[in-house]
């Protein structure tokens, strides 16, 4: 084994992989003691796995962990996260030195319960819900294709690398996952699926039969399957992955909590701490003669010349990127800036269409705004959850991904909303791209996994979900959203545009894009709606959240607060008011609840101002009183929806200009 | 295919299934054009599958339609709701004449955009959210043999269809529902797919590269692939599906809207009408020259006959059921009837604890009350995502559901927190028992398409979902629920418990049983709470959503409103505030939202009382400010939560009694 590392570029090796395994296992289960609390089983089952994986494959730079062409490596089975903390301390990780892991779980350490991204350097994306990992590792590997067939291999040319766990397997995103990878022929995908045939419950076969080579394979992949703790074994699967021309599964069998004498193989280790008495025995067994915390100075260097090797390579990139003509593009798209001329242009497009008062969906006004987008600049990637002549998500010349190429910029995702929303993530993690991508607002519920992770993470992904109300009609109440908005609303972190008009939906597709450390949701309608705006365009009014589009005439009675294609029902009532009650109304359209949040208290208090208020929306009034106040009241859904033509059903459910008159006539009157 | 027919019990055949299959394709694609909206492609595709499947094979008897032993019918491709609305009219539901036909996808007709339970008679559930159906079709499957190994194959012996289309297959949930159904050996459910190759956005090439049969045979079931328009080759597959000891797939190729000779194989069938043109040429094409909504006696009477073969069926069972010593039993479950012995131990339960004063987590008192539940009757099935020793939902003796083996009483639903979902919504609505399953709250997003189900369909399903808040403590924010109490009681016809102590727990649960036509959400905590009823516990106090805890004493300064683990914070805030500030504060607790949202508003008024109020949650404000009003103040979470030991974050994000009194001190101030 010390002679294969050293032919892999290390410099000198005086331990063996045994040992560096050792290593693993011993920090794992001594932080977890230490913690009481967390999971050293699949740290101690796949310490020989990482080992090889690390010691010979492997291409990171620790002192450079944002170097843009490293391997990425992904720990699926996040609940393993010492295996990860281990590896970074051994590596030589700058942020991760031994006081890091024994605050493992600790208040404000970066030693969190599962990896959190941005908690520590290295840490490549937030795991922890199973299945999230492979599925965002999907995403990081078709950008790593995408940025390469862009700028070349001399500048993009990595692995990503997987531990998935039998959790991961049997949730369902990873079906999705698996066979969008399988069909683009994502290559440089390597999962190392840690086959340890246990899991919370007990053994695996509690659950399952599932032949997961034969799943794989058929998804189209390259499967093998090792011993585990075989490392030559490991060693050759891998090697035989590098080469397939198909994302490759290695079953690793495993046994978990290995080299604990007495609770290795059972779920015992899984998901606490082993006990003082079966670490001393484990030591025993393993020969591990250490303290807790204290490694020997042989394992320690074997472990630092994975960075050494990482080290040389990345120079060798960066003279590689020093002498390319691309370098200057190809740095620019891994910022991630969106030059100006695509925020001059939508600029120019909303003076157009305010010139000409265009009526369209606000799905169409995205599309003519994406068209704007798309031509300013290539940073965006789009996609559908196979609804992309609904969601209206493509625009001229985009191109498509097909399997084996990757040029193009816009992604079939397939019926998968989870596997799209965290590819979208693995994307823009992966950088030099803004993802985006559609489905039915309703089926947000079906992506919800991962959309929580890019508000976690703070990831500038874009989901356009359109068709979002009641207003989509005769498909029902099974695709009409009601309480998708509160829901979103209440993740922090999440930006949620519900524009009124063209002008709102240009506005909030430059907020989208201008707001890099947070995921946007735009949620638009399917049918028509007018260009309300009045004010001249110049000013991006959705900036603030919400604002008053029309100041009542003389004096204000009362506020009415709408979103999306209720605002204009809403002046139809405040027009309804004013000629046969002689009620004035003020008019507020509240694209973004959270930027309006954001501002400060003068401000808000001028758009809401002090009449009593009727908030509008066609959804569930969760979250709305907020906003309304003691003395105002709602108009929307109490239940759900039901099928018909979209103008029965906002009759039907009391969503007209005359309702709202009533509830302003009832409010002012009870005033 | 006549002579087969005949053989398979009907008395008179005078139309081929090919006529009776142009039936359907007819009154589809007429129906689509007259609403100006919907899908014909799939009912002209599977037209002549569907004729075979129920001409030669289902059981069901129109008359009775929910004769406990019928076949289950599920469209799990609900868009293709015409083909069911064909089928049930040409079969001779009562409720569907051909006026619901000619009414399809408008207001209040009982042919909705998709399938929905309850509109129609015979629509077993929901579908249009892909991949449901065939999810929900397990736990049908599942539920038949449970009841089959209870009562016996003279009273329970039925087979479970699906339809299921590409996008069933690629949604997750499908790889959840299949790994279980193999794994379970679910033998009597029958999968017929669609493999028409065409989505939305165009040919599946686009986006899938899967080979289904092979991913099916991975995971358990027994396949075969078939011409779907070829009725003998469809018939064969059915018949040897039946004979298998697996659940079965069978691939059936079609052609997208066959019959039309211009667009008959395109995508363009899909989701739009054929227009006049195209119809007319179909109706050359396939021979149909009736008006539109017209059939012919031949064709009708060829369809009866399915219903009257199911009727002698039906009949036949009645003589068996009169004659069972077990029918009592075997009615009462099928009631759904929660025996009054359950209630009467609960409320000894409540009692005792109450004397006791029992202190323990509410996942902890959830699993206490079960043991008295499960031991009082047998209707409630279990089970966990792989959290069953974590969410406690398992007690003695209740035997555990196993390949083959159904006369347990717990389900290992493995890491698939959608396909358990979506299987109890199958239990519920096959009928016999009242399902129950846990996994953490964060993971609510995971199942979340099935949630929503369980709420429209209006299914007593019960979601245990523990580990409710930052108190679960050292797993960090992918694990802490924030936005999710919002999430869930936003969605309409869904109470979510959230109790405070062991007493309020055994209520809820009371509540959850007793609530027959809508789901339950228990949200539970990982850590001990103290048992706080004051008041003696005879009356079930959490029915009214939410009671005045402790008054204040002499007069009330302000009122504290929290839920489940943070009522004991609050609790001793309202000490705090008394003993230092002389500030009186009553204390609320307020289990479940939606129970005091029925209450009427002196009641409310009563509990909430004049003074501020300050509301506590260690979760998103969302909502709050309807019970909070605007002198009030909110204690909770701003952002996501982190890693740490739970008392450390409750201090950390400032969610303690200090807190909460400094709130109340400065609105009480204000006032």
């Amino acid at each position: 084994m010390n002679d294969h590392a050293r032919t892999t570029g290390s410099t000198f090796i005086d331990a063996s992989e045994q040992e560096m395994a050792n290593a693993i296992r011993a920090l794992a289960m001594d932080a977890v003691q230490k913690a009481n609390s967390g999971h050293p089983g699949m740290p101690m089952g796949m310490a020989d796995v990482a080992t090889v994986l690390f010691n010979r494959f492997i291409t990171i730079d620790p002192s450079r962990p944002d170097w843009p062409d490293r391997d990425r490596f992904v720990l699926s089975a996040g609940h393993g996260s010492m295996l990860q903390y281990a590896l970074h301390h051994l590596v030589g990780y700058p942020d991760m030195p031994i006081g890091e892991l024994q605050r493992f779980r600790q208040l404000g350490s970066r030693t969190a319960g599962h990896p959190e991204y941005g908690h520590a350097l290295g840490i490549e994306t937030t795991t922890g819900p199973l299945g999230q990992g492979i599925a965002t590792a999907v995403g990081m590997a078709l950008a790593e294709r995408m940025l390469a067939a862009r700028y070349g291999a001399d500048l993009v040319d990595h692995y990503t690398y997987v531990i998935a766990g039998d959790g991961c397997l049997q949730e369902g995103i990873s079906h999705e996952a698996i066979d969008l990878a399988g069909h683009l022929r994502l290559s440089k995908l390597i999962v190392l699926w840690d086959d340890n045939r246990i899991s919370i419950d007990g053994p695996t076969s509690l659950a399952t039969s599932m032949d997961q080579p034969a799943r794989f394979g058929a998804a189209g992949w390259n499967v093998s399957a090792v011993d585990g703790h075989d490392a030559e074994a490991v060693a050759a699967a891998i090697e035989q992955a590098r080469r397939s021309d198909k994302p490759s599964l290695i079953a690793c069998r495993t046994v978990i909590g290995k080299g604990a004498p007495n609770l290795g193989g059972s779920e015992k280790t899984h998901g606490a701490p082993l006990g003082l008495a079966e670490i001393e025995a484990t030591r025993a067994n393993i020969g591990w003669t250490y303290p807790p915390f204290e490694l020997p100075g042989t394992v320690m260097r074997a472990w630092r010349a994975v960075a050494i090797r990482g080290q040389a390579a990345r120079t060798a990139w960066e003279r590689r990127h020093q002498s390319t003509p691309q370098r200057e593009a190809f740095d620019r798209a891994i910022a991630g800036e969106v030059p100006a001329a695509v925020f001059e242009a939508l600029a120019s497009f909303r003076s157009e269409h305010f010139e000409k008062a265009t009526n369209v969906a606000t799905r169409k006004a995205s599309e003519m705004a994406l068209s704007i987008i798309n031509a300013a600049t290539d940073l965006p990637v789009g996609g559908s959850a196979d609804l992309t002549h609904s969601n209206l998500t493509i625009t001229k010349d985009m191109g498509k991904i097909a399997p084996g190429t990757f040029a193009g910029r816009y992604v079939h995702y397939g019926i998968r909303e989870h596997a799209m929303a965290a590819a979208m993530n693995g994307i823009a993690l992966h950088g030099g791209f803004v993802p985006y991508g559609g489905t039915f607002l309703c089926f947000a519920d079906y992506a919800r996994g991962a959309m929580r992770l890019s508000a976690l993470m703070g990831q500038r992904v874009v989901y356009v979900m359109t068709h979002d109300s009641i207003g989509l009609g005769e498909d029902g109440p099974t695709h009409q959203p009601i309480e998708h908005l509160a829901m979103l609303r209440a993740t922090p972190n999440l930006n949620v545009f519900r524009p009124a008009d063209i002008i709102e939906t240009a506005e909030c597709w430059e907020l989208a894009l201008k707001a890099k450390d947070r995921p946007s949701v735009l949620v638009l309608s399917r049918q028509n709606l007018p260009m309300l705006r009045t004010m001249a365009p110049g000013a991006n009014r959705s900036a603030r959240g919400a604002y008053l589009m029309r100041e009542a005439v003389g004096r204000r009675d009362v506020t009415l607060v709408a979103t999306g294609s209720e605002v204009e029902i809403a002046r139809a009532a405040a027009d309804l008011l004013h000629e046969r009650h002689n009620v004035r109304a003020a008019l507020v359209s509240m694209p973004c609840w959270e930027l309006f949040e954001e501002q400060d208290s003068a401000y808000r208090a001028e758009v809401l101002g002090k009449a009593p208020r009727i908030a509008v929306e066609a959804a569930a009034r969760m979250g709305w009183d907020r906003w309304i106040g003691e003395r105002g009241d709602f108009v929307g859904m109490i239940g759900f929806g039901a099928s018909a033509p979209a103008t029965d059903l906002y009759r039907h459910f009391g969503i007209t200009a005359e309702a709202i008159a009533d509830a302003a006539l009832a409010v002012t009157q009870k005033d």
